[in-house]
Order: structure tokens, then C-alpha cells, then sequence
């Protein structure tokens, strides 16, 4: 029984967190919706209803819905209001939780700095060097989690232009952690971990947009650097339970688990491949755009901003209600506003006129003035320090200029009825809908800024079910690709990570030195012999130096490689061995492997300090028990087997070792004897060299 | 301008291979569909359109499309006829092919068994170990494309229990292999021509299923070992130029991509998870069986049917149509059958009754003899000497079972329509619809056969749009991988590679071994040492022994490891040695790298072959046109530094290496001394004998 249940556990451990992160999001949801529309009005029937469930059943508003006055610019003033209350209630959510300070003090400030910074941003980019190995402590606590849950629908609610995808991931990923550190196997296996984190991360993304196989492309493409398929098995079935929770608690109240769904009863014609290819390279100019400005941003930010978090936050929540609430589109909800933009307009309600023909020209203006504000807001806001995420802002960004650009086509078909160009068109019934070029638009803009392609196909397609416009979809993708592509490397995720200089191998980068690896490694290594050294200068070596493991040679001058140790279990085993017996701190240490492959003549080496250190000098009575001992023997903490490679081996190769293997550390040995070693941090420090003198002053110009 | 095109080129590649297969593909269909339907009848204002085509706009047959006679046995005798014509000229059509010779004779039976053995079966199993680097001369050559695609329409339209695709997945690659090879690029460079290959796998998919995101998954699944973003980006592409010129072709003539869209207006209740289980759990236990009783078959076929392949075809072919011909469900072909199980009822014509009440025990024993004889058809038809899949006809068998489910659930509701159980449904409209249930049976059984769950979601969704009904499709996959999972891992084609004996190492399945790769490896492995060989010597190694490749040694007796040389390497530098100078078979060959890390006293070596040998000799007249020359120097063909691994290092992480970092070989070294090698085959090797003493005679028993 306890077998099975042993191999049971992690699909125990993958349900539970699968359910946990499901309850989280639903809730997370209707508390969004819920202070979404506060700003606008309220619920006479029970203020804590928002305006779908107090009309329920009723089309467009309804009597017990009551907005704030009757008198408009005062409810652009509460409207504003209550944005910047809603925003500063994330920062003093930690400041409740310490004890009911007053908002907005130094202390805040402080605790904000202490405490926050975790939950701040959208976290995508820790996530994704959490799983390829990084150690981060407390990014993945229970108070992150906890906090974070707390300030997101907050943020959201706050209108300040985030999303709230990017956090769900992280809050996601918590979840997973924190469960997963409930169960032992899962505390003591860091791999085993991280595939669990993997799943979480698909989870999170299955729940923020209901696309459950999207969430597990997602953290194939973008969130892992190994990604096998028992990993994605997991992932699969992490995100379905994850869904099926959300859609038993159906927030929505609409039975589905999308959050709108678009039926497009027309399909398209071959000559609006043009038109896609213009919404193409504006997902990839945009892409491009942002992640350089935002960058920027986040430069000042660090440089300038770093004490005034919170003013920073409530000062940007102000402008974007002020800013925003005049244009019809910027007003409401970012969803909300693409499931309008999204629409054909046979059948529909009509919002703000956006079908009528006679509006056209207001509608153009409008939602270009929409997109550009938008994207200002974006590379200003997303950064800031509460959580947020980039892929609704993006997406809402994308479904204005796409919705731009499908009523231009809509008139020029209109007005050109003739044209050989729009030949296919059937006469007298609607050719071109404008919704698909909204959906074609948001889908463009995501790709453009996480610079991933089948996820997002998959994503925009489980959140619409646009079967007939797969083909579209992938053509616009395929085009931001290839356009952002010309603009370097790497989404927002990567270059964030790379602004903050996280040890992160990028799988996607294809990396050309033409160096062997001795070019990146360290030469001078501090190496253990494997016999001769004292306690004493074992515990100096581990008080001096902050290498995080040893090589173990025959001895120093001729350098043969028996092993490797870590500093982890040189820490342990001196510590071990002092805690157990008396030890002078002259006691000899042996590091010689206990048996080898060759029979070689076996030298017992007394137990006397004055003795021989012999070539192969093997300690056979590793009993502690006996206080005058004075060897001690570290043998059994050592790796025998380390990767070991020849120093002409290419640089790229060993760096596809570290992806691949994963190994803490790879040493260099040739014919048997250290040259030196590599680890991650050396081969991305090269890089980094290698790519500053090819792009010589560009980057840290862009950096300002 | 070069370099530009040298960058674009693959590109261009990848362009020109899509679009070739998505010719192919429209060319197929509307073969296929032809040669199907004159089976029952023909066309009166011309021959060679299809039912659909000669009653284009009529629902339910017309006037012009003329069963062959009114009176319904000749039509059976009629059928039977043409499904074994038909199922004979694929294997005529080779004969056909070199000049026109009598049918069934015995040099046809010669010719498909040096000839056509390619082109026979599904092909993925082969395919998977090529994209992984076994190389199979001719298999995706040019012939093997124009007689699988000349084969293929004629198999399918023979009525067999096969489907088109996996021979749709060969052709593809087949084209990409054909296509890529006219560019020198691709003709040296096994590795990117593997990944044009992935590439084209994914197309396969796509244009057999119109389902480009599910065509790149599975090739991300199923197809290949190691699978990077930059090959999925080139699938993606690969894919989407495929399915776009198939949409440009229109073969379907309804202007969509995906062969029967289904829309369920209805959407699904929890208590019927209890029923989605059921399926889930049919979905494991057909994999299951298939393959066990599938894989015995074929044992069977290799003993005694060699030599009958086509006889065995057209018995088969007779034996199909005979007893298929009387069910409804069997008659029709096995695409059309499935759209008509995946129908709700209401609103479409209705085919068979199968949509009315009192019908229902009919329909219920009509579509579980369907199952049953249809499985046992895929049972003995899969692997038979036509090309032929597995996919289709396995969702078929689901379809069918699944309906079945679905009627009798339905009957229960009406049964006890106010039961707790169906409480959820409102009353007075129908609740359940069967035909979801004859769509997810087909998901459990192409998953359970196949092995594969995240493309089997996506692909179902592409094919039919039943956006509502993911949930449900991840639910029934889930179970089905469950239930698969106890009996054993690997889809058919992992079987299949297991059962013919190629070399893969597969990676799904979790080795734990527990040994050092000592015990895996060869240990008197032939080596060369670097200095004092003769050429005669050499050749005689080459003659002698067939090992791919050689390890430098500093001399024979220290076997100090200095380089490895590959057997190609040296047939080409030893032919290309000798036919640039006049040679005597006793002049030296040098195998010393040429400079080395740390400096070495460099000893000058002579041209004289009495020249002492130093250990670190160099040539450095690398200078051919001396034709007194009595050295060789092999030096520029060495790899210098191969991957040496310590013998102690386990065997799982060897095999790791291996799956992730592909080398030819593994050479094992202590100190700096070879020790030995492994090749992928030990590995192997030693996994089938641990496997084998693991099992003991099961599995010998089960391929009796």
C-alpha cells in the first residue's frame, strides 16, 4: 500500500494544487468583477452584487443598477476616486495584515520594500529561471501567495492598464509550491519540484483565460528550457483540474469557461491576407516598441522611483483614470472592451455605435486614440509595483488597432463594391467583419510581446472558438514572428530577465562562439587533494571562499581528478564530524574515493597524523564512534563521477550540457588531470562579454 | 545578397515542401473520395466526378448519380468487386510502374518485396527513428513517394480497416526528404535536414486531420525525440503553408479546411463524467488490446504470409467488404460514418434511423457489431502490405462505441427522467446528446492507440470545433492515458519499433537501472594508437572490422585517450591519401592532434619511416604533393574531443546524454585511460537483456 501510495503521490499532490489554484481563481474572479463595477455604480439590491448578477437576466442596465449620479462629471470624479483607493488598497493590504498602520505612511514604504516586492510585477520572468534551476528564497512563500491573491483583484479593479494573466501564473506557481513543500518527497527533490512548478505555471495560465491546453503549450513554449512529456502529462492534468474547478464554481454565471465566446458565422476570403499581414507587423512593431520603452521605464524606475512605490502606483492609477475614462474604450474593463471589440455586428447589441456605418470616422479616431493611450499606459504601468501582468493590456491593444483596421477595410469594400480586389465578395450581403480583425489583432499583439506563436494560436482559439479562423490566426502569428524576429530575440519575460541579470540559459538563443570551452572556465581552481588536509583548513577553505563545490585532485601538483564535493555537503559532513566526536582540528581529512574500477594495491593508511598520505590512501573504518580517531572521511559525500570534459570541447556544446544535464557544475580535465571548471554563471558572463562587443554601445545606450 | 539567401533558405525550403504536400493532399482527397464512391454507383453526366460533385446542391442523392443496379445484391457483388480491384492496384501499380506486366504474377509478388516494402504500412514507426538518426536507405526516397502516393487513394478506397493518416505523415516527409535534398544545405547537414523532417511530420498531420496546431503537436509528441522551439517554429510554418494551399484547393468543396465540423448547441452536465470515464476507460483497454493481439498478428505475417503479400491484401480486402457491406455502419466509408455518429439529432437528416427512439435497440446491436467486427479488421489490416494508418479506423471504433454509450444513457434519462441523478437537466428538452459521446469515443480511442493525449485534444477540437466540449475531450483522454498506462508504455508505433528491432531509445520511458555504464560498455574496444600504424594496418582495420569508428590512443599499452576517429572519416582520408600520392602500404599514419592545450615539447618527426615515434609527435607538413612522402597525417579527420565519460557514471544518465546531446559514441575513460565505449546499441542491448530477465517469458510468449 505505501508503495502505491508513494507512486500516487504526485498525481495527489498535482489534484490538490490543480483544485487549490481552480478555488483561488474563481474567487479572484468575482471579486475582480465585482470592484470592476463599483467604480461605476452600485447594487440596491446588495451592494456586494456587481452589474451582471444585479441585472441578472436583463439586457442592457437595469433599475436596481444605480449608478453613482445622475450628473456624469461626478461620476468621473468617483470613477477616479475610487480607482486610487482601490489601487492604494494592495499596498496597505500588507500594512492591515501587520497590524492596521496608517496607508501610505514610511512605514508602508518599508514594509512595501521588505515584504512586496515579490508580489510585485508579473513575476513570469522569475518563474521561468525558478524552473530552470535558479534558487530564489521566499519568491514562491506562502505570504507572496497570500499577498498577491489579496492585491491583484485590487490592482485590476484599480483600471491602471495590467492584466491579470502574468500573476495568475505566479500565484499559480505559490500554490504549487507551497502545497507541493507539504509532502516530503517533494521537499527533498528539487527536479521533482520543478516539473510540479511547470504544471502549475500551465495551470495558471489554463485558469487566467480558460484554455486549458493553451496554459500547458504556454509553459512549454515559454516557461521551461526542458520540457519532457512526462512533464506535460502532468502539466495537462494539472490544468484540467485546475479548469474543471473554475468551471464547477462558474464565475461567470454563463455556464462556460471562456471568458466570451465569438461566433463568426461569416468565413473569410483569400484577399484579406493582405489585411492580416498588416495586423502581423503591427503585433511585431508593437512587440518591439514596448519591450523597448518599457525597459527604459523600468531603468528610470529602478534608478529614480525605487522609495515611492506606493505614490508611484497611486500617481499612475490617478492618470489612467483620468486619461481613460473620456474614451468610450479606454473606460471599461479590459475584457469587457475586447469581448465588444470582438463582436460581428449582425445580431449584437450595439455599443457606442461601433456597427453604424454613419460613426465610422468617430470610431477610427476614437480607437486609435484608444490604442496609443493604451500602449503608453502599458510601457508605463507594467513594471510598477503591484502585480501585474502584459497579456490582456496587449491583447485589448491589439483587438483596437485590429478593430481600426477591419472598419477601414469594411469602408473600402463599401465603397469600391466593384473592385476586381473584393471580387470574391458575394453582392448585397456583409463581406468583411470587422470583429475578426479585432480577435486577429489581439492575438498579434500577444505574440508580438511574449514572442511565442502556437500557444498564442491555441490560446485566442480555446477563448473564442473561432474554429474557420485558424488559418487567419495562424498567419498573423506567423507574420509578428518573423517581424519581431528582426528586432532581437527573446520576449518581454527574457529581456526582463536579462535586465535583472538573472544566471538564465536561453534555450531559444542560438548561441555561435566558435571558442573552446577553456576560453569561459576558471583556471585557478581551489581543488581538494585527496588526502593531507587538515580539519583546519578544510574550515578555512569553506569560511574563504564562496566556490559552491570542490574539485578533488590526486594531489595539487599533479592534479589527477578523482571527484567533485559540494559546498553543501563539505558544510555537513565537517559539521557531522565535529558534532560526533572530538576532533583536534589537525585531524586529517581524506576525500579518496572508496574503491575504484582498476584493482589498485590498497594502502591502510594508521591513524596517526604523522602517517604516509598515500597516492590511493583508503580509509576503511569509517566508524565514529571512536573519539581518538583523527582522519576524518568525507568519501562517502563525494561525486564520483562528475561531468568531466576536454577543454577544446566547444563552448555551445558544454552550454547545451548545462541545458540539457543540468549539472551545478562541469569540469575540464584533460588526460586525466583538472584544467579548471565551468558553471552556469562563467558560460553566461562569456556571453555576455562576447554579445557587449558585438553590439558594442546599442544596449546600454537603450538602457539610458 | 548570398548571404541573405543563405539565411532565407530554409525558408524557402520549408515553403516549397508545404506546399507540395499540400497538393498532394487535395489530389488524395479528391481521389480518395472518387474511388470511394464508385463503388456504389457512378455519375451519368461524367464518370470521374464523386457523388457529392455529381449532386452538387442536392441534399440525399439526385437523379444523375446512378447505383450501378436497382437491385441490392448485384450491388453487394458490385462492391465486393471493385473494393478487391481496387485493393489490387496499388500493388499492380508498381508493375505498372517497370513496364506493364500481368497482375498477381509471381514477378509482381518479387517486385513488392524488393520494391514496395517501403511504401507498405503506416510508416511512423520508421519515420520516428529516422527523425532521431537512424539512417534507412531509400525509405523516404523518391520512389517511395510516388507509389505511396499512388497506393495510398486505391488502399483506402479498397474499403480496408486503414486509414490515410500515416501514410499521410510518410508522404509528407517523403516530399520534404525529396525536396530538401536538391539543396546542398540540406544534402550535408543530417541535422537540419531531421528537423525539416519534424517539420514535415507536423504537415502530414495537418493536412490529413485539416488541423495545423494539432499536426505540430503531435509531431512535438509522437514524432520526435528532442524537440527545440526553433522546430516547432519550423513545423508551425511548415504546417501552415501546407494547410493553407489545401484550403486554396478546396477539396471538400464546403470551403472549410477540416473534414465534418460539428456544432453542439447543448452543452454537457457533471453527472455524465460517470459516462466520459466509461469511454475513457474503452479508450485504454481497445489501445491495449489492439496492439497486443496486432503485434501477433504481425508476428504471424513475418513467419508465413512473406511471400503472399498481395493475395493477403485482396483476401482481405474481399473478406472486408463481404462481411462489412450488410452493417450500415460499415458500409459507408469510415470518415463519412464518423460525421454521421458525431450528429446531434437534431435539425440534420438522419441517416439509418439513428436518430429515432424506437430504433434504438436496433441501432445498439448494429453499432456494437460494428465495434467488434471493425476492430477485429484493424486487428488483422494494420500492418498488411497496402499503406495504411491506424488513426481513423480507431476513431471509427470509438465513434461507434461511444454512440452505442450515448444511446443507452440517453434511453436511461428517459427512462428515469426525474431520477437524482439527471436532476440537472431541465425538463422537456432533450438532455443528452449521443453524438458528443460518439465524439469523445473516437478522442479515447485514437488517444489509446496512439499514446498521445494533448494533441488528441487539440486535433478533435480543430477537426470538429466543439469549443464547449474541451473539458469533457481532456477528461475521457486523462482517463484513457490512465488506463493505458497499467498495461504498458508506448503507443503502436513504439511497439512496432520495438517488435521490427530498430534502434530508438525511447524517451518516455523512465530506465533505472541502477549500474555504472561499465557495465553497459565494450571494453576491448579496437583502438588506434596515434603514432606507428602502417597503412596497411589500417586497412585492414577497415576490412576487418565493422565498428564505426576508432579511438586514439597515445600507445596501445598506457591507452592514454587523445581522440576518436569516425570509420567514415578514415575510409575518406585513407582513399583520398592514396589517390593523391603514389603510397606504400607501409608508410605510417599519424593520428596525433595537431596542437595541444598545455606546450609540449614538439618533436619534429622525420619523413623516414625509420623515425622514432615520439609520444606527442606532430606533423606539420601537411603537404600532399610531395609524392615521396612515406607518413600520413590523419590529424584534421580527428574528433578531438569526443565525450568521455568516467565508468562509474550510471547508465540512465549515459542514456540521457545519448537522447539529449545525440553522439555517435560515448567513449569511457579513468584517469585519462580509455577504459571503453558505448554506442546507443549497448545501451540497448543491455536495456533488452535487463528488460528481458525483468519479464522473463511473457513477452516471448505474447509474440509466440
Amino acid at each position: 500500500i505505501l508503495e502505491s501510495y508513494e507512486a500516487a503521490q504526485g498525481w495527489i499532490v498535482v489534484t490538490i494544487i490543480g483544485a487549490a489554484i481552480g478555488l483561488n481563481a474563481a474567487l479572484l474572479n468575482i471579486i475582480t468583477e465585482w470592484l470592476s463595477d463599483i467604480k461605476l455604480g452600485y447594487c440596491k439590491t446588495g451592494f456586494y452584487l456587481n452589474e451582471n448578477f444585479c441585472c441578472w437576466g436583463e439586457d442592457n442596465g437595469c433599475a436596481d443598477w444605480h449608478r453613482w449620479t445622475g450628473f456624469e462629471p461626478v461620476n468621473y470624479v468617483i470613477y477616479i476616486i475610487f480607482a486610487v483607493g482601490v489601487d492604494g488598497m494592495p499596498l496597505c493590504s500588507e500594512i492591515m495584515l501587520t497590524g492596521g498602520q496608517i496607508c501610505f505612511s514610511f512605514t508602508a514604504a518599508t514594509l512595501v520594500k521588505s515584504y512586496a516586492p515579490y508580489a510585485a510585477g508579473s513575476g513570469i520572468s522569475e518563474i521561468k529561471c525558478i524552473i530552470a534551476g535558479f534558487v530564489m528564497k521566499g519568491f514562491l512563500g506562502f505570504w507572496t501567495l497570500l499577498i498577491k491573491s489579496i492585491a491583484l483583484p485590487l490592482a485590476i479593479g484599480s483600471g491602471l492598464s495590467v492584466g491579470k494573466e502574468g500573476p495568475s501564473v505566479h500565484y499559480a506557481v505559490c500554490t504549487g509550491n507551497v502545497i507541493s513543500r507539504m509532502f516530503t518527497k517533494y521537499r527533498r527533490n528539487a527536479s521533482k519540484t520543478r516539473e510540479i512548478l511547470s504544471a502549475c505555471a500551465a495551470a495558471g495560465v489554463a485558469v487566467a483565460f480558460g484554455s486549458p491546453i493553451g496554459g500547458v503549450l504556454f509553459s512549454l513554449e515559454e516557461m521551461s528550457s526542458y520540457f519532457p512529456l512526462k512533464t506535460m502529462w502532468r502539466s495537462y492534468f494539472c490544468a484540467l483540474v485546475a479548469t474543471a474547478v473554475l468551471a464547477a464554481m462558474n464565475p461567470f454565471r454563463t455556464g462556460q469557461l471562456v471568458m466570451f465566446q465569438v461566433k463568426y458565422d461569416r468565413t473569410w476570403h483569400f484577399f484579406e491576407v493582405v489585411f492580416y499581414i498588416i495586423i502581423g507587423i503591427f503585433g511585431g512593431l508593437y512587440g518591439a516598441f514596448v519591450m523597448k520603452w518599457n525597459l527604459r521605464v523600468q531603468a528610470f524606475r529602478k534608478k529614480y522611483l525605487s522609495n515611492y512605490a506606493i505614490l508611484e502606483a497611486t500617481l499612475l492609477a490617478a492618470a489612467t483614470a483620468i486619461v481613460c475614462y473620456p474614451n468610450a474604450f479606454l473606460r471599461i474593463e479590459m475584457t469587457e472592451s475586447m469581448e465588444i471589440l470582438f463582436l460581428e455586428c449582425e445580431g449584437a447589441e450595439d455599443y457606442h455605435g461601433l456597427c453604424e456605418p454613419d460613426h465610422r470616422l468617430r470610431n477610427v479616431v476614437s480607437l486609435l486614440v484608444a490604442t496609443v493611450v493604451r500602449v503608453f499606459f502599458v510601457i508605463i504601468s507594467y513594471g510598477c509595483k503591484v502585480p501585474a501582468g502584459i497579456f490582456v493590456p496587449s491583447m485589448a491593444i491589439g483587438a483596437s488597432f485590429g478593430r481600426t483596421v477591419g472598419i477601414i477595410v469594411q469602408a473600402l469594400h463599401e465603397a469600391n463594391p466593384g473592385s476586381v480586389f473584393f471580387s470574391t465578395c458575394q453582392p448585397d450581403v456583409p463581406c468583411i467583419t470587422p470583429g475578426t480583425y479585432a480577435f486577429l489583432g489581439a492575438a498579434a499583439a500577444l505574440s508580438g510581446i511574449m514572442h511565442i506563436t502556437v500557444s498564442v494560436v491555441v490560446i485566442m482559439f480555446e477563448l473564442t472558438g473561432a474554429l474557420t479562423y485558424i488559418l487567419p490566426t495562424m498567419i498573423v502569428v506567423g507574420v509578428t514572428k518573423a517581424v519581431s524576429e528582426l528586432f532581437g530575440k527573446g520576449g518581454i519575460a527574457d529581456r526582463m530577465i536579462w535586465f535583472s541579470g538573472f544566471p538564465y540559459l536561453d534555450n531559444k538563443e542560438d548561441h555561435n562562439f566558435g571558442v573552446p570551452v577553456s576560453h569561459a572556465m576558471i583556471a585557478d581552481v581551489v581543488s581538494i587533494p585527496s588526502t593531507g588536509l587538515t580539519l583546519k583548513a578544510v574550515e578555512r577553505l569553506l569560511s574563504k571562499d564562496s566556490y559552491q563545490g570542490f574539485p578533488i585532485v590526486d594531489d595539487e601538483n599533479n592534479k589527477i581528478l578523482l571527484g567533485y564535493i559540494g559546498r553543501t555537503e563539505l558544510c555537513y559532513a565537517a559539521e557531522r564530524a565535529r558534532k560526533e566526536r572530538t576532533l583536534s582540528p589537525l585531524a586529517k581529512c581524506t576525500f579518496a574515493p572508496r574503491t575504484n574500477i582498476e584493482p589498485i594495491p590498497t594502502i591502510y593508511a594508521p591513524a596517526t597524523p604523522s602517517s604516509s598520505s598515500a597516492p590511493y590512501g583508503e580509509q576503511h573504518e569509517p566508524d565514529y564512534s571512536t573519539s581518538t580517531q583523527t582522519t576524518i572521511d568525507f568519501s562517502p559525500y563525494i561525486d564520483l563521477t562528475p561531468l568531466s570534459v576536454h577543454p577544446r570541447l566547444p563552448l555551445e556544446t558544454v552550454m547545451e550540457l548545462f541545458r540539457k544535464i543540468g549539472p551545478r557544475v562541469v569540469l575540464i580535465e584533460h588526460r586525466g588531470r583538472l584544467m579548471g571548471l565551468v558553471t552556469v554563471k562563467d558560460c553566461l558572463k562569456y556571453q555576455f562579454k562576447a554579445e557587449a562587443a558585438e553590439h558594442g554601445e546599442r544596449e546600454r545606450e537603450m538602457l539610458g
